[in-house]
């Protein structure tokens, strides 16, 4: 982004290029302002502005309140989240807020995970376009973003400290692709390192993660900067590639002395505050529109857009919900007059105005009556309140019951400890679904509560999650019909915690967090190992009912695939559709989940109408990452191209043959008799050594497969052989084959 | 064991004392023939001699065939193990044999290991208590035993490169302990090291493993020799602290290069060589027995007292069990004719005679009718076979029918896939089933099977694992009410394979198996998770019935407890009861097992008897391993003693509050606000400097759980205040207390 007209760092005096690398304060960048670089300001908030005011933490200007991002997720839908970034983006212009630091997008590896409301999902294909939209939108209006955390910042439990402790296969595919999408679709003017460590080293000194795979493997261009107080070694951070330290600790001069020590490459210096400088002069177009204004109005209607499509229908039975006209209607639970629209921490902003749903029941004219059913706080149900809501339920058509998690049940800095409701809340349902049989539940909740005990009693269920200052309305929107529930979960809804794959090491302790299931998380593990859940990942209804139909796959390279298919609206209804491929391994040498999402479509369609669609999936969207070759890589076989609306619900299973990348490990001194026999090269190779005596093929089947496992030097010394001498042998045959047939395999050395 | 009488390595030249450190061939040790040190042989066999012959692989010289550890590890009974041990030894003798290789100790950590049938159990109390018997019996008659494999062998799969990658916690409180007990309390002659890595280091070349944690922390002074092939780089083992390595590779010149050009310390080679000297010494008074002849028909009746003991009795409705003399019993399945009594691989012996059941019933002068049912082979259902049993069980009042895994569904050198028994095995149970509802089934496989989808079919089950070559009469023993069923499940038998913790991440890929679940192996998973299970850990049901009484406990040390209990043969049967002890962990720090059992007492009563019986806790038996303290740690607090007869059949519950062995992790510059607040010391100090304006107290209940999680610097800073420097204080006033109150903490450092 440099040119020969801006600024260059390193014209600088080394104090004030050191001082660049740090804040000029909690919420602003050091410039340059003599020389034409101000000091912007950079303020929170993954789903609308947090721009602090004064001295208090958490206090901040108005700003709308989109849905938070649990709920945005829901939406799978990236022109929405492209609409809601660029309405933020105006809202920094106006704010006069260079960067807007979010959206995160780790993945939630445990329902249990504090910050789970400010992330996407539990796969990284959904949270990666999802996010990629939000910051095309933002940065459509000058305006940065900072994708956070990187990475693999998964709880909240010992957060500044905590060593997550990932195999590389499992940080490529689940924990790094969100972030890799991302930075490669829509190129986030800033990223936002971790406070945690990755296998042992901090987040902000990270160069393996910053620099080696973010700017050399990715080729990201961007300024990386900290966590707040994220930093503990300028130096080491500087040489890690982090430009930026947030909020600044008045250690600029441990920089200066580093460099002048030989600790710190003046080059790397210069790098990393010529990002500072660039990011400035990116800003400088939309920081310059002074006086400008968003439109409060029109911003409240993108909120209430994006809080319709969050909102998951889990469940409607016999056609209760929509909420007919003439109805008698009990809403019953206090979050209808006190909504639980946003999370905790960082990310809570003050709301340009809030809509409850009671506010917006009685605009609708329906014939509501509210009792508050229960208190947010913990303390003992008030049996009053239960009989008031059983009497407002008994004499009622319908119940609508507000359920969900009280505001301190879930925040940055701590994870829950269970996923359950409030026990009065259950027994409020319990006892209201006794005298009327038509309760439609509302659920409030930043993650995932489990729903299996007490389902039964409710008709039907939104998932609404927690969707910002105008939830109330899209709420009553949705209920009564006004909108159509389009919204699909972003992560499994398990039966009980105890189910998730994390449950033996979340959240670790002593400083580590194993992530010992690996690659197994969420559906990848409940589908693969046919676990019952409650709702499977990317299920949700509509009013509206669909068909997919002549689904098609026609191979677009050797290793690509186009899926082409029909979806039609087949109610009277307008409604969505949200289509989901999902690719099925082949029979491969690495265990693989039975399916991946690596596609998806929200398709709007007016009643009656259809609509062909086009997904591509690519050679990646077939690949594993494979430690021993360093290198994703594209197994040759047959795989499955599955299309549904779930991971639980397909309705096309087709397989398709991809050739394979070709990639192969090379034969060495180590590799096993079977590996011998089965590679390409070196089958005939160990076959003419049998023939010749040298290489012993025992008779006996049971001896054979206990051979099969062993290095083939170790085969041949064990029979009275000489193995070593014998496999060089071997080896030095299986290198002029590979030359002469020009074969080139992944080669990770002798061992 | 080095006297002066003896000869010292170092004394030899160094060519020769290279050349101890290495077998003479592939079944015998290198001596010193010439000054009085044979070249002693040893070989296979952890459930008998396995004394190689000739050319082939496994043939050997007729011996006992004991039940293999799968069938003895159910025994739970030391006594009987040792009885065993001696019987081995006494073979030993005969054949010349100075040291027999085994007993195998590691934990069945998945149902698929393919060498299960080799090890005791899920546990490792259960294990080392188990094997300690067989090598004090073994070495009770001057023969030496090899405790393998040395560490973390859990899997077949690429076993020889395969690195376990465990966390050490988890290797210190699951892998090692068994290893630690029969180290500590029967001192194994030698140990015999892993094929596999260990966090990427070859077990034969984990110093460690070998020196560090095994002679420097267990204080063994025994030998340590290699698997068979397990030796990478000669010079690298003997530096680690392997003695000797099998067979030899013609590498002893290795071995002197390595110490001429200085790879290799002189002492190190001295103290390796001189292990096997001392060996051969230790061995000689046996070896000199020649002639000696062990009671072959004694060894097998004991063959057979232990194939009764190994017995487990899973289930026995209405009574269907003992057979009574006068039913006519149909008897099914090719097992009673062909049985299935060992497992395959280098444990593979030849047995001094087989009793098949077929042979036992028809000397019991019983009415018995048998049919094959089946073939063993992999050939599909012949239906002449099912229509004989079917038309054999309608005849009959009651049917015994013998189902198991075939020979080559499990043996060293492959891993299972699943763990169900033949298809059409289970559709013959269910065709048989329909004409009788008498159905006894009698299981024989080495490792575990699914046992929930047919279980209803059959009113007995018997789990008879491999019971060695007295198995057939030991069965016709229980069915008959010969013997009366005493076996305890050493593993749980789940209800599917897919509830096995291990499953997302056993057997591992590309050269590597995470342990990713932890220390939640078997029943410490299920349990603390709350899994449903088929069958229990410990479970076992006996003709007789028993009560367990007047359970006591007492402190007999600051954390130290003796539980006191009576156990009264409640039934007309003389039988035996095996009491288990169960520690539960106090609120803890970190995450531990809801259980896990520390002692267990098998006790044999007359009809009608009762007897007091004694068990003692240590403080070990409370603690966990603190990596943040390098140490076992004992927290104080409210500990759970457990009495029951499995792990989910518990008859008592009883409390024991507990001192704590007073170890803590001192404060540092990097603790947290909430573990200054709580430290005895530290938050007196936090407190005045709050008290002070210092430190910042956030009146908001969010913001303060927020903070709580945070470094305490990293709060002040956040705060506007200078972090690093405040904290700087607050240490050195931490220092100061801690020395005046003469606490010692475990200190890990500064960070």
């Amino acid at each position: 982004m440099t040119t020969d007209k801006h600024l260059q760092a390193k014209d600088l005096d080394i104090e004030k290029e050191a001082s660049l690398t740090s804040g000029s304060d909690a919420w602003h960048l050091q410039g340059v302002p003599d020389q034409g670089y101000p000091e912007y300001m950079i303020t929170d908030g993954p789903y609308g502005l947090r721009k602090a005011t004064g001295s208090d933490v958490y206090g901040s200007v108005p700003a709308t309140c989109f849905p938070p991002t649990a709920g945005l997720a829901s939406s799978w839908n990236p022109d929405l989240t492209y609409q809601v970034g660029q309405a933020m983006g105006e809202e920094c212009i106006q704010e006069e807020v260079a960067v807007i630091l979010g959206p995160g997008i780790n993945i939630k590896r445990s329902p249990l995970g504090g910050r789970n409301f400010e992330y996407y999902s539990e796969d990284p294909v959904l949270a990666g376009h999802q996010a990629a939209g939000l910051v095309d939108g933002v940065q459509s209006k000058g305006v940065g973003t900072s994708l956070k955390h990187f990475a693999a910042n998964n709880q909240e439990t010992d957060r500044l400290r905590v060593s997550s402790d990932i195999d590389e296969r499992t940080l490529r595919e689940i924990y790094l692709p969100a972030f890799e999408y991302v930075v490669k679709h829509a190129k986030p003017w800033t990223i936002m390192c971790a406070y945690n460590k990755l296998n042992g080293v901090y987040g902000s000194e990270n160069r393996w993660l910053l620099t080696d795979v973010l700017r050399g493997e990715w080729g990201y261009q961007g300024l990386v900067m900290s966590d707040w107080g994220a930093v503990h070694d300028r130096a080491a951070a500087l040489r890690a590639g982090l430009n930026l330290e947030m909020p600044p600790s008045a250690s600029d001069h441990e920089v200066v002395e580093a460099v002048r020590a030989g600790n710190l490459d003046k080059d790397q210096l210069d790098r990393m505050a010529q990002g500072v400088l660039d990011l400035i002069e990116k800003a400088k177009p939309a920081m310059s529109q002074k006086g400008y204004r968003y439109d409060v109005e029109a911003h409240d209607q993108v909120a209430r857009q994006a809080a319709q499509e969050s909102i998951v229908m889990l469940k409607n039975e016999d056609g209760v919900l929509p909420l007919a006209p003439g109805e008698k209607v009990a809403l019953i639970g206090e979050f209808a007059r006190t909504p639980r629209y946003q999370g905790g921490g960082s990310s809570h902003i003050t709301p340009t105005k809030v809509t409850t749903a009671l506010d917006s029941f009685k605009e609708t004219g329906m014939d509501v009556d509210f009792v508050p059913g229960f208190t947010l706080d913990e303390a003992p149900q008030d049996q009053s309140l239960t009989d008031q809501a059983v009497k407002a339920a008994a004499d009622a058509d319908k119940v609508v019951l507000f359920l969900g998690l009280p505001e301190d049940a879930e925040s940055e800095g701590f994870d829950r400890t269970d996923i359950d409701l409030p026990t009065k809340q259950l027994d409020l349902l319990r006892a209201v679904s006794q005298v009327n049989d038509q309760v439609v539940v509302v659920l409030s909740n930043g993650s995932v509560v489990s729903v299996v005990d007490w389902l039964p009693q409710a008709k039907a269920v939104l998932e609404s999650w927690l969707l910002g200052q105008a939830g109330g309305q899209a709420v009553v929107d949705i209920l009564t019909g006004g909108a159509n529930p389009s919204g699909r979960l972003p992560e499994t809804i398990p039966v009980r915690l105890e189910d998730n794959p994390s449950i033996t090491s979340f959240p670790g302790e002593e400083g580590h967090s194993r992530y010992g299931e690996g690659i197994y998380v969420g559906y990848r593990y409940y589908d693969t190992f046919n676990k019952p859940v409650a709702f499977p990942f990317g299920f949700g209804l509509s009013y509206s009912t669909f068909e997919i139909s002549n689904v098609r796959v026609e191979k677009t390279g050797p290793n690509a695939v186009r899926v082409d298919l029909t979806v039609t609206n087949t109610s009277g209804i307008d409604g969505a559709e949200t289509v989901q491929v999902y690719v099925a391994p082949c029979a491969s040498k690495v265990g693989r989940p039975s399916h991946e999402l690596k596609s998806f479509a929200k398709v709007f369609l007016k009643a009656g109408e259809s609509q062909e669609i086009s997904l591509d999936l690519d050679e990646r969207d077939f690949a594993y990452w494979s430690t021993a070759m360093n290198e994703w890589h594209v197994e040759a076989g047959t795989y499955g191209i599955e299309v549904g609306t779930s991971s639980r619900d397909l309705v096309s299973k087709l397989d398709v043959d991809l050739d394979g990348d070709g990639l192969f490990v090379r034969l060495n001194s180590n590799s096993t008799m079977e590996e011998w026999r089965e590679d390409q090269v070196g089958g005939p190779i160990m076959k003419s050594h049998v023939e010749g005596g040298k290489v012993p093929l025992p008779n006996d089947p049971n001896t054979a497969k206990l051979f099969d496992s062993m290095p083939l030097a170790s085969v041949i010394t064990l029979s009275g052989g000489d193995g070593n001498s014998v496999v060089a042998d071997m080896i030095t045959d299986y290198q002029k084959a590979i030359e002469q047939q020009g074969l080139t395999g992944a080669s990770r050395g002798s061992e």
